[in-house]
């Protein structure tokens, strides 16, 4: 049995995905955000000393980041697919996606997502005028072009490829799946039609599915 | 022959380190940062399409993104001790940090360095008021607490353990060592006393030593 404690909203929606891809026989354990401060509620720090989720337990063991979990559900579960033989150059191309997802695909989305909260809470005119002159400089030195950069590079090789690495679903696409999913919800994957496409693929998916049933179900329950 | 196509003051110093610890034989391709923006040069895309460093090349594969880049490196020298085997309790402790070094540990620490450069720019006093509120603000209600909790959590392990992982350095420490050397360098480790030793003992590698002194031959030479 998998533990998986999960907060709402958050990156570990993608390891429930995981857990109903490979077949495992999981719980999911809800915490709920700080509705004021949109933060992670204390009690995580119980799990992992640093507060966040998710983070997985089996066998006594306490699995935490993302992208180790993936690779430690993997290898519970070889004949899964969603991890390559080891001596397989699409074995790298799983490891290039799952630290991509996290090291470079995501870090400025949030950056972005956080500076655009700040801007909206900035209300009289003339600092709006400051605070938009500033959150604007930064976003088009830095931010703003990692995003296009990252958009340009995922839409370029998901017009050659169904999923990221190979033929079936791998840990590759359920790391990039959370990026993906927020920028299609959120509407920033119009004009790019292969992350679009990937994303209605991604969610028809029958283990895409039930897993997000099965989260909804645990959220409203708690 | 490994080849790194590196950039200046980047990501890609700690691969040159990983290549000098497991034993290879390697050559440095030196790009510089365009000096005015301080992104990477556009010969990088020729490269790999993110046009960012480090970039590995061997046997005719291009590894990118330096979790992936160390772990490649690992599975081509199983005994140099850098990845544990699979199997093992100490495999998952490194997949955690190699993900957590990129993950969670330097998004909110280049995210505030690059908050911090902005504010240097803006110089008119009144103006200057309102961008120090508004990166102020959103530093206390999101970056500054990450990063102050990621601090205390790396500090706590340090002070358990010699190296991230075991007993001798592995690619938990080579990831990790980038961060950690950045802060050290730039004076913000002088609260943290384990981590100010870690960085002192890592340094004192003669595989690091080495490491350095190719790095500075080869970009002195471009």
């Amino acid at each position: 049995m998998f533990q998986l404690h999960h907060l709402n909203n958050s990156r570990s929606q993608r390891i429930v995905w995981m857990l109903e891809a490979v077949g495992a026989d999981y719980e999911i354990k809800v915490y709920r955000r700080d509705a004021k401060t949109n933060l992670a509620p204390p009690e995580l720090k119980k799990i992992h000393p640093l507060g966040r989720a998710p983070v997985l337990i089996h066998n006594g063991k306490v699995i935490a980041e993302s992208g180790a979990i993936c690779d430690y559900i993997a290898r519970q579960f070889p004949d899964s697919g969603m991890l390559p033989e080891s001596n397989a150059d699409s074995f790298n191309d799983v490891q290039f996606w799952s630290h991509y997802a996290e090291g470079s695909f995501m870090p400025s989305l949030v950056t972005s997502m956080v500076l655009e909260k700040a801007r909206e809470k900035v209300s009289p005119f003339f600092i709006r005028y400051v605070a938009d002159k500033i959150i604007d400089g930064v976003m088009d030195a830095y931010f703003g072009k990692n995003i296009e950069a990252n958009l340009v590079f995922v839409e370029g090789h998901l017009a050659d490829n169904k999923w990221f690495v190979g033929d079936i679903p791998t840990l590759a696409d359920v790391q990039m799946s959370f990026g993906l999913e927020g920028l299609f919800d959120s509407g920033k994957l119009k004009p790019f039609k292969h992350m679009t496409t990937y994303v209605q693929q991604l969610r028809n998916l029958q283990s895409h599915r039930t897993a997000m049933a099965k989260m909804k179900e645990a959220e409203a329950s708690f």
